[in-house]
């Protein structure tokens, strides 16, 4: 672990975003990523976002739309890549596995292991280096994500309750141990046997319970001109498994949207919104009246 | 000329974001551009987006943060790419010449003048092209643009002030003669002759008095960290030029914004707005009381 490192600054809506660079033990590797702070002092709440397949640190900066809403919000964002990279590090030509696709586990297959442990950089690595020289505020910490990203936005959550006060996510793969995308890298990630695969899985933890009376809600928005929504995102799977464990699920079906980030955008501030609401009022805002009076 | 043919159509804040190309007979390529459609029936008032160095038809699709204010105020967005491409157009290694850098100006120069006809393109068949096909009013016309776009902006609205009702521009190159980006370009396109480049400078054209009278005002945004203020943009030029002639000039200058699109996203509602308003209300809209009673 090295401190992290911030390697460029942007103002933005009148908030500041900035490109910075950490080496996790998890994974080995140097790892990217960005952090929007809003306007003031902070400690502020705070999201991470978890992106999704051939994403890097840089998508969701350009493209979410999101630091308009967040400022006024008073809400911080931060981004990681979505694997490590470099060279030492595996890697395969397709899309969907290897650099740029880390699905958020921790690897335990050759040639992966090394440095795929993405579940542990973000609910370790990550947030020690970001709230260790920047004003987040660790008691109030949500998760969100795209795709892979809300699959892994989903299982981290309820993996680690303890780390996340809200979750949500955009076109979630629901399930994917009944898909495409989560088998094959679930088989690469995990090995074949499917009895590892359930852990990470966000509709078996529910229906396992993991998590239960956590999260007093989950918030989905998925599009229905989503090229991708039959065969690998089955939100359908996701509604029937927090029905049968009565957990409270937000599911906005978006006719005529589809995969992309003018999806996210459009909803982008619904998300942000519901966020604020559970991570509350800055400490920091609500202590000035206490000290002044 | 061909006609517009929609490549890719995306949802996006209710309205329709399309990918689109043409054939153009100014610039002898195939010209690709985007098209942003509010929700509803339209004819809509729009803006033509000129964009700056290396950009294409997406940057400011994905970046600008733009669709949300403009589907709000019923807005359309037209933004081209920067230059003709393609094999057999010239170009230059260099980022700010050739393909990418076409600065809306007719090339009269070898190799330039063959393909790179951007004034008549903007100005003639884009402008056919998108109007031929889509919802848009001619009558509601406005642009605007960032840096080298900007430029573009301000020299098309003064040279054609019947095509544009409203002009604005985000860090303009307010006096391409005198500076290196500007006197490069012209140079190559323009030939070394100075006399011919006065007429596609914006402080020069209003120093002379060109679109005089046509528009009420002139919105220009410029962030006071932006690496290009001193030696490229010289906003100073643009406002002494104002003085002089009595233009009316809004510029306001953002501290701690740089030239990037996270300054660009950060006023870009207001822009929206500039141009909204000077645009007018929806004939549409208006009309509708008018036949219901």
């Amino acid at each position: 672990m090295s401190a992290l490192e911030i390697t460029a600054r942007h103002r933005v809506h009148g908030g500041e975003l900035c490109y910075a660079r950490h080496d996790s033990a998890a994974t080995g590797t140097a790892m990217k990523l960005s952090v929007f702070l809003p306007p003031g002092e902070g400690p502020f709440p705070y999201v991470i976002w978890l992106s999704g397949l051939t994403c890097t640190e840089e998508n969701f900066t350009a493209k979410a739309g999101a630091y308009g809403v967040a400022a006024r919000l008073g809400l911080a964002i931060v981004a990681p890549d979505t694997s490590p990279r470099g060279e030492g590090v595996a890697d395969d030509p397709a899309y969907d596995l290897g650099q740029g696709a880390g699905f958020y586990v921790d690897a335990t297959q050759d040639p992966w292991a090394p440095h795929f442990q993405m579940e542990t950089y973000v609910t370790r690595d990550l947030i020690a280096a970001v709230e260790a020289v920047l004003p987040l505020d660790g008691e109030r910490r949500g998760v969100f994500g795209h795709s892979m990203g809300g699959h892994g936005a989903l299982t981290l959550a309820l993996r680690h309750p303890q780390l996340f006060r809200s979750v949500s996510a955009f076109a979630p793969i629901g399930s994917p141990t009944r898909c495409p995308w989560g088998e094959k890298a679930f088989t690469a990630y995990l090995g074949e046997d499917r009895g590892a695969w359930a852990a990470h899985d966000a509709c078996l933890l529910i229906e396992a319970g993991v998590g239960e009376g956590r999260f007093d809600g989950i918030l989905v928005d998925q599009g229905l001109a989503d090229g991708f929504l039959e065969t690998q995102l089955k939100p359908e799977l996701l509604e029937a498994a927090c029905r049968a464990a009565g957990q409270r699920l937000t599911l906005n079906r978006r006719e005529g949207y589809d995969h992309s980030y003018f999806f996210i955008t459009s909803f982008m501030a619904g998300h942000l919104d519901w966020h604020m609401k559970r991570l509350g009022k800055s400490r920091v805002n609500s202590r000035v009246p206490t000290a002044l009076f």
